[in-house]
């Protein structure tokens, strides 16, 4: 294999141009280690003119995403534009059945099409690979797919917002509010133009979804994604579990087990001293957990140009390098319908409550918890000036359907005021 | 391809049942994932009746390796019988002349015969795989190989000996000193059969001679590692680095710059509050720096029937899916000749002298290390009831000569007594 692999880029924003520099600057080493040269025959973005500080004036250009991947000078079509419905599935579907492999960082389209579209890919002989789409420079998908092939996968955890995890992490460094901080982030260029995206969990819940399906051979299931954003989370929340050893992270967890595939994208408690609880800013961090490997923990960056556009070479020279694995590990046409879990694992909680200043509200608190059948491990009621006393909890193992319970009967009683806040302590 | 994939696993040792247990129980998984079932035709080993805890019977047994690397029902030798020369090279260079595949775990021989055996293998058409044989589970292999294929790399980083990793971290919490350590574990059936292998360095070594391949598309130079064990780190040494915010870890280096490829396996100081500062115990790291990425780290843990078995199984579920790349990412006949860089690359150093009660000998050792144009980021001298005054100095980044210089010029002064211990502070 000497011919070249001639690559058609869709979307030169950040990621598009640290693709274009690679290629320019690696020539020499792209070509060592996969035995042929990877060109660029043309680009397609929504602006010629715009300076990208990089040179494409040798490439043809594409105003429509869609020509560019049927063009017959282009055998892999790597798509960068974004968004899951629009040019990138035009274009991607375009791609599959014009015969030509597909390298996409697209997370939100393949969260909800993927299934289809990997069908599709393997019914044409085509692969469609994704290693970007999932935090970031972390060769996170490849590590699941290929390098823990030979296990059953128990658990997939991950902080793969860097946004959220910023926003975190500098709560609590600076004593800052969320509202300050998010503030911040945005001036900074931190959030995507839909904010929740970042902050709601959902793409972070899009790569949660992809994941599980490579780690339990389950078709794509985003709307299995039980979702939680960090917009709830307080200072005082981060400041507490801090007092109590814990970190807060928005962490995802997947795991499959007779009860079903659980997912869930949820701020969660974490041991400080755990690598996922020492993780700081905008780093991603990835747990894989099998029956053989035991844990296996990848750290890294989870954006940004270089990152990204090495995610997306990686594909790209595996492709080169006549590396084709199926999109989801497996043929697609295999991967099974998720059966959900109907609730959540047993977990330890931290509670927050208010209590009013009354003889005899705590051991009402006790009693509902008891009455539910949690057990407390620690309980801490601190000195307070006002009304409301604040008390923190933390729980033994409690199954989520007793923790529902509570959390409905507590604000009923006479002692407590407002709502309780329930975060999970996730055991990594 | 829906024709099986059949092993000949020559060694059964932990690892080898645990490869034979990943076959019989995951059969369903193995087919899902590769497209095709894996099987396991013959075995090889020193002893057939031994109790192994895993039935055998199903398969050929051949008492001679090579024998085995021969047969016609083998698809593909899994080499897990260990040591650089006698029965485990001469297996593998029979299969590979009789046509066959090879996975294997074996560090030494691929660190002493690894341009041979990959040349051999290429000519003949064949792959040798060895993600087993650095970082047991860690699948840090492919992800430098496949992973980072897109970024030029500026260094890789490691700690990759679980029993000295053991060592280091039990002597700072246990208060221990390195004898009673070193004891310790050997009566924990840590330590290999010559234990030079593991606190020498040598095995250590090894791994990272082969990373280095991989990263800078050398031939593999196991002469070039600069290596030296741990048998000198004193407890005294690991309670003052760590009041300065270090930690002691034996830790490989390699980098490729204009001075040619430094290798180094050595005890450095490393920030406590770093990822490798934090890792306790037997686990594994790998730090992987690239242009475009940046930073990956990977966790694991580093041996174990389990951990190990698993990376040999990537292998196998790689060559099953179809997946052949070349042993050092390149083709062996690319591979340049390591040019040896003839110093190290500048760095801070912890120095701990032993200085007698005289006035002015601190001012004598200052004068000392400045005229070898050493200059001082900290000093602190110790309190003592004895003659001999320990001295702490943390440097500015000192060339590598000019540290010679400095542990030579120091001992001639009247005011040092023994000699200076030096640790390179590596920024990680």
């Amino acid at each position: 294999m000497t011919d070249p692999l001639r690559l058609g880029i869709a979307g030169l924003g950040t990621v598009g141009v640290g693709v274009v520099k690679i290629v320019q600057q690696h020539a020499d080493l792209l070509t060592a280690r996969s035995g042929r040269p990877v060109t660029i025959s043309a680009v397609s973005a929504r602006s010629r003119e715009k300076d990208r500080g990089v040179d494409i004036s040798g490439y043809d250009w594409e105003d429509d995403p869609v020509a560019l991947a049927k063009r017959e000078d282009v055998d892999l079509l790597v798509e960068l534009m974004g968004g899951e419905d629009g040019p990138a599935k035009a274009a991607t579907e375009a791609a599959i059945a014009a015969g030509k492999d597909v390298v996409t960082a697209n997370k939100a389209m393949l969260a909800h099409h993927g299934q289809a579209m990997a069908e599709a890919a393997e019914d044409a002989g085509r692969v469609i690979r994704f290693e970007a789409a999932v935090a970031g420079g972390i060769p996170v998908v490849k590590a699941l797919t290929e390098g823990l092939a030979g296990n059953r996968i128990t658990r997939v955890m991950g902080v793969m917002n860097g946004t959220c995890n910023y926003i975190l992490t500098r709560m609590q460094s600076a004593g800052l509010s969320y509202d300050e901080v998010f503030e911040e982030a945005n001036q900074l260029g931190f959030l995507e133009a839909d904010p929740n995206l970042d902050v709601g969990g959902i793409d972070a819940g899009h790569k949660l979804a992809l994941l599980s399906a490579i780690a339990y051979g389950t078709q794509v299931d985003f709307g299995g994604v039980a979702l939680e954003g960090i917009g709830q989370v307080t200072i005082e929340d981060i400041n507490q579990a801090a007092e109590l050893g814990f970190r807060i992270k928005l962490l995802g967890v997947a795991r499959l087990s007779g009860r079903g595939l659980e997912q869930r994208m949820t701020p969660c408690l974490v041991p400080a001293n755990s690598p996922i609880g020492q993780l700081e800013g905008g780093t991603n961090m990835v747990v894989l957990e099998g029956d053989s490997v035991d844990q296996i923990v990848l750290r890294g960056p989870g954006a940004g140009e270089g990152p990204t556009a090495s995610a997306v070479m990686a594909d790209v020279l595996d492709i080169a390098r006549g590396i084709r694995v199926s999109t989801f590990g497996q043929p697609a046409r295999s991967l099974v319908a998720a059966n959900r879990a109907a609730v959540a694992t047993a977990a330890p909680y931290y509670l927050r409550l208010a209590l009013r200043d009354k003889p005899g509200a705590l051991a009402k608190v006790a009693a509902v918890l008891s009455d539910c059948g949690i057990s407390i491990d620690r309980m801490r009621q601190r000195s307070h000036g006002g009304e409301d006393a604040p008390v923190l909890i933390v729980t033994h193992k409690t199954a989520a359907p007793s923790l529902q319970e509570a959390l409905e009967a507590l604000p009923r009683t006479d002692v407590v005021t407002g709502h309780p806040v329930a975060l999970r302590i996730e055991d990594v």
